[in-house]
């Protein structure tokens, strides 16, 4: 009896989260497996420093298969040389065992403090004690989904049925945030399993088109780790015929899905951004290609006076043109329109570049609710783009302050 | 966008979850609200020592309606005097303010440390903050789900969609388990809103039936806390004529329902007893009553002997007769089958009260498993029962003897 979907319900995947001491009280590793070897692809952070964990799990992918993904909570194993890397490695090496696969078919993540002496064999020793307890039931779901977590404040899970070309395909997702007060451990980790079948190249075009679109365009802190890892794994246990192209009958539909599994995903994470008192969506439309779109997302959205501005309820639009016009591409605010509100109701505060004599209240009054709205129409294309970010409050300086000193 | 989902897919129903600091970096202050009044219903905790929330919402249950429900954990505000009978107070008339109700609408409850002083203007001041902020996005589930936490290391999270005389009724609910190792934070809470209308004296009737079937059927460690209580907020909003006796089309469905949510809310809290490494499920068929087969598989599964072997992964079929034979009724061991195995293959180890000559070999395997199934057939009526609970483990005992001295 399952109330909850979750990743055990996609078809020849078992898993299993567990507490191995790592971190005091929680669980701490996470092993998830495919019956079958899997098509995987993966996207990883650009941070030059990496961690072990991401230069094996780039290795092990460049084939575009695997089988398992084994992740663990607490070390980062980032910085930490030669016996970091023997630590990876030894991860995947003693979970093959236990599978009687190949360790290449084996990714490995790790999220946590870094630059701490990695507890190999304590890790090994955890791995070969609960690879047997792999399950498909959906407590050992909640148990994987749990077991990536570090400071995030709730677990980060998703789930899709949809059908592609007339078969039934499953997908499920779990993730890791990066809480703001502890910038040592502000990783984002997301894991996404499919029965669909997708040739391994088609799969990762896809994959890095859509973390791209989704993953790429969330900011908390602008920090990007030395852990960062999106992998998904698709396992063609829906037995559809394999997608190997764009114009597959079914692509699109798996995209679609993918894009919305990604998107809910990265929502999460933004929403658990601790010290944050607000979810703020960007969005642009008519701009002239995707990329300016993007990139003026990002501007605004990493703007420190325009998330300051969200904090304090002040629907200051000078601060938002503002920070277009430092994105470092052409911007003009006087062809643009600007809106501002929560996620229902939307005030025009400038049209055409000039001002709109907005009813002050009601916009104090939708500033309060905790998802905002900032959309800007450019007028000047077709092309639309999202991003997601949180406000920048007292509570986050002040976390900050304490953990930094 | 919903991916997951939690009772915020119940009608009329908001929430939120949020850290006010009474635990250091976790989500703590949790508010349940349905936009209408609600038939509420509630089972509370039997130890004599009752928490004062305890006290509080049996008196403003006691009518039978209800609103909201406000949550605090990392306090138990138990063993606190008038200081904490007045802070248990100040949370309902404060948040009753927020939300412009009657402050006997709102029921209060705690978990966490027992004997702490009770942070009452900290609660109260969170309570102000955040009661602005309930929603009905799953994210607002989530933070709930998590804010009741302890020593869970998961949320415990159901939903489930039925149709009940044509009617289409959601039903959501919460809880939190008692972790093993805190045994001064072992508190079970759970939540449960649905938009069936039922009157309320049906309401509290099925719920105290149900509950006596599932939260009542498993064990832990066998301890009782003073904060025990499960809720459950029925309002209406899925428009049925209201359910007002066991013979109306559609309780069936109702019960059968609510049964279900309840035993899977349940068997997380079981799964996350920690130091337990295996999930065991007692079953009883062919007894003379129900009252019999639950007193035995309590005996049963309150058995330190039997908890033991099936850690120890023996076949110890003695043992479980002999906790049969303890439960303080007749028990007759020589008209009795038994079965040992895990949830997906049994194996009979006696029958008719001889042994059977069973394969050791196989039977070892599956108690390998870490979800165990003992099932006895009594032969003596039709009634049967089930419960659940979890080995004893030495992890178990170690993290008991680290914390008591």
């Amino acid at each position: 009896m399952d109330l909850i979907k979750n990743i055990t319900n996609v078809r020849g995947i078992k898993c299993w989260g567990a507490h191995t001491g790592i971190k005091s009280l929680r669980r701490d590793l996470a092993i998830i497996y495919s019956e079958v070897p899997a098509s995987a692809a993966g996207v990883f952070t650009l941070n030059k420093v990496t961690a072990a964990p991401v230069d094996l799990s780039k290795k092990h992918i460049a084939d575009g298969k695997a089988q398992a993904i084994v992740i663990n909570a607490g070390n980062a194993n980032a910085a930490t040389g030669k016996q970091g890397h023997e630590g990876a490695m030894a991860m995947a090496e003693s979970l093959a065992e236990e599978l009687d696969i190949d360790r290449e078919l084996v990714l490995v993540s790790s999220t946590g403090l870094i630059g701490e002496p990695f507890p190999t064999e304590d890790i090994v020793a955890g791995i070969r004690e609960n690879a047997v307890k792999l399950s498909s039931k959906s407590n050992a779901g909640s148990f994987t989904a749990n077991a990536i977590l570090t400071t995030d404040t709730f677990a980060k899970e998703g789930f899709l049925e949809f059908q592609m070309d007339g078969y039934e395909v499953n997908m499920g997702g779990i993730a890791k945030g990066s809480g703001m007060i502890h910038p040592n451990m502000a990783t984002m980790l997301a894991f996404i399993v499919t029965d669909a079948a997708v040739e391994p190249k088609l799969l990762q075009a896809t994959v890095k088109e859509v973390a791209d679109r989704t993953f790429n365009m969330i900011t908390v802190d602008g920090d990007t780790s030395t852990n960062d890892m999106v992998l998904v794994l698709a396992n063609g246990q829906a037995d559809n015929e394999a997608l190997s192209s764009k114009n597959d009958p079914g692509y699109k539909e798996f995209r679609r899905n993918l894009e919305e599994m990604m998107i809910h995903l990265a929502k999460q994470i933004v929403s658990d951004g601790e010290g944050a008192s607000k979810f703020i969506e960007y969005e642009i439309v008519n701009a002239p290609s995707q990329r300016v779109a993007r990139t003026l997302i990002r501007a605004i959205s990493d703007s420190t006076l325009v998330k300051t501005a969200m904090f304090g309820r002040d629907p200051n639009w000078g601060r938002i043109i503002s920070a277009a016009g430092n994105a470092g591409i052409p911007f003009n605010y006087e062809t643009i329109d600007l809106y501002l509100g929560d996620d229902k109701h939307l005030m025009k505060v400038i049209e055409k570049g000039v001002p709109e004599d907005f009813d002050r209240n009601v916009m104090k009054k939708l500033l309060r609710e905790s998802h905002l709205h900032i959309k800007m129409d450019m007028h000047k294309g077709r092309a639309s783009a999202k991003g997601w970010g949180s406000d920048l409050t007292t509570d986050y300086v002040l976390f900050n302050s304490v953990y930094t000193t």
